[in-house]
C-alpha cells in the first residue's frame, strides 16, 4: 500500500528566502465502511490499519462488542471501473446472529432522538448503549504515571516525525505502559484504530487502561471511550462542555489540558492518587 | 443562548498538589440541518452563529452559492417533547427554482461516486461541482502579510482567551485586514460559520480573500474553501496528501506550518510575491 506518507513538493518560504525541495506529508484517502455488503459510512482516513478502524467504527456506533461477532473484514474487490481495488472500500460481515446496524445509523448516530435534538438525549443515546459500566471500575492513577504519557506519546509517534501532521491516540496500562498506539489525520479515526485493534484482539471491555490523545476531548472522543470501556480519557489540550457531561455520566475520569507536570481533571477525580485538594 | 461557553468544576493537579475551582469550558451541542423540513446532516458544534453553520454548510456541499437561494432559516419549533425549544434544529428553506440538495448527500459527500472509491474521485467531485474557477484569481501576497496573519487571528479570539479550546477560522484581505472570524469546537464548523456568513452578506466568490485556520489543513477544509472561491488558504499546522493535491487540482495556494517568519507553500505559488528561489 505505502500511502500513510507521500511525497510532495513544497516551497519554503523563511523571511525573506525561498527553496524548493520535497516534503513528506501524511497520507489521506477516503474510506467507505460497508456492513454486509450495505454502504454504512464514508471518512476521510490515513490508510493503514483500515480493518481495525472499520471494526472501531462499529463498537463506538454500538454494532459491536466482541471480536466474536465479525465474520470477516475483506477490500471491496474490483471496486473501479477498471476492476482494480483501491484499497478505499471495506466490508465487514457480522457473524450470525449479530443484528445488523439500525438505519439510523446511516446518517448520525445522534438523530436517533429524532425530535428535541440536546445534549442530553445525545448522552441519553450513548448511556443507553454502553454495554460495560464505568462505574465498577476502580483503576487508580499516579499523577506521576499521567505527568509522563504525552511524552510517551510523542516517542511513539513515528508518522508523525516525518509529516508534523498526524493525531496519535495511545493506550496504557494504568502503570504507564503503552499497550497501542495509532496515528491518523482524523482524530476520530485514530481511536477507532485503536479500539478496533483491541476488539480484534479479545481485549474488550479494556477495563483498567488509560486513553491519551494528541488534541481536544470532544464528546465523540468520550463516547469512543466509553463504547470500548475505557474508564480514563486524558488529552493535550481542552474538553468541551458535552464531553465533560458525557464523562460524568458514564462514569469516565476525563483529563484535559494535560502539559507538563499539570492537569485538569473534570469527572470522576477519584480515580487520581492524590492527597486531598488545598483550595 | 449563552451556550458558546459553560463552567464546571474542575480538579487540577499540579506537581502533588490538587485545588478545585471552577473552569470555564467550550460549549458543544449537536446541530441538525434541515433543508425544506427533511434532515440532511448532524453536527456537533459550538452553539452560535447557527444559522451562518446551516448556510455555510450547504454552500461546502455545492448546494448554495448565493444569498438569494435561501428563502428563509428558522430555528423548527416544538422540538422537544414538551413543546420547548432545543434551538438545535436548524430548517433552511430554499427559494423557489434552488435545487434539493442530492439524496446521496445525505450519507456523504464523496458517495457520489459510489464505486472506486478514491482520492481521485474526490478530487473530481469537487472540481466539477465548484461554481467559481480559481484559477482566475490572479491574487499577490506579501510574505511579510502572510507572517503577520497567526498572531492577528490569536488576538480576535475571544472565547479561546476563556476556554482554550475553540478552533478559529479567520477570513483576511490580501493585504491583511481581517474580515470575519468564527470559532467552533469543530474547525470544520467555524470554516462553515465564516462561508455561511460571507454567503448571507452577499458576498461569494470570496475572490482576492485569504482564509486562516488554527489547525491542520485536511480535504475538507480545501473544499469549503474551493467551494466559496477563496483563493489562499493559510493553516499553522500540516497539510495531508488529498488537501495538496485538491489545491493544485482547483487552483488555490495552500499555505502549512505557517509559525513565526516561515511557511510552507504547497501549490499555485505564484501568488506569493518572493524572489526566485535559491536552492
Amino acid at each position: 500500500m505505502g500511502r500513510t506518507t507521500v511525497r510532495r513538493q513544497v516551497l519554503r518560504l523563511r523571511d525573506q528566502t525561498s527553496t524548493r525541495r520535497p516534503d513528506t506529508l501524511a497520507g489521506e484517502e477516503p474510506m467507505e465502511i460497508r456492513v454486509g455488503g450495505k454502504p454504512l459510512t464514508v471518512t476521510m482516513r490515513t490508510p493503514g490499519a483500515d480493518f481495525d478502524l472499520a471494526a472501531g467504527f462499529l463498537v463506538s456506533e454500538g454494532v459491536l462488542h466482541d471480536g466474536a461477532q465479525i465474520a470477516g473484514i475483506r477490500y471491496c474487490l474490483g471496486a473501479t471501473a477498471d476492476g482494480g481495488n483501491t484499497y478505499n472500500v471495506v466490508d465487514v460481515a457480522l457473524a450470525p446472529g449479530t443484528p445488523l446496524p439500525d438505519a439510523s445509523l446511516e446518517r448520525n448516530f445522534y438523530t436517533t432522538s429524532s425530535c428535541g435534538l440536546c445534549g442530553k438525549a445525545s448522552l441519553d443515546a450513548v448511556r443507553t448503549t454502553t454495554r460495560w459500566s464505568l462505574e465498577e471500575d476502580h483503576t487508580v492513577i499516579d499523577p506521576e504515571v499521567v505527568y509522563a504519557l504525552p511524552d510517551k506519546l510523542r516517542a511513539a509517534q513515528r508518522v508523525f516525525d516525518s509529516t508534523g501532521g498526524l493525531h496519535a491516540a495511545g493506550l496504557f496500562t494504568a502503570d504507564g505502559e503503552l499497550l497501542v498506539l495509532r496515528e491518523d489525520v482524523g482524530r476520530h479515526n485514530a481511536v477507532d484504530k485503536l479500539i478496533g485493534h483491541a476488539l480484534r484482539e479479545g481485549r474488550l471491555p479494556l477495563r483498567g487502561t488509560v486513553l491519551m490523545v494528541s488534541g481536544r476531548a470532544s464528546f465523540e472522543l468520550v463516547q469512543k471511550a466509553a463504547m470500548a470501556g475505557i474508564p480514563v480519557l486524558a488529552a493535550v489540550s481542552a474538553p468541551s462542555s458535552l464531553a465533560v457531561d458525557l464523562a460524568a455520566e458514564t462514569g469516565l475520569t476525563l483529563m484535559g489540558f494535560l502539559r507538563g507536570r499539570s492537569v485538569n481533571v473534570y469527572s470522576r477525580t477519584d480515580r487520581l492518587q492524590v492527597s486531598e485538594p488545598v483550595g
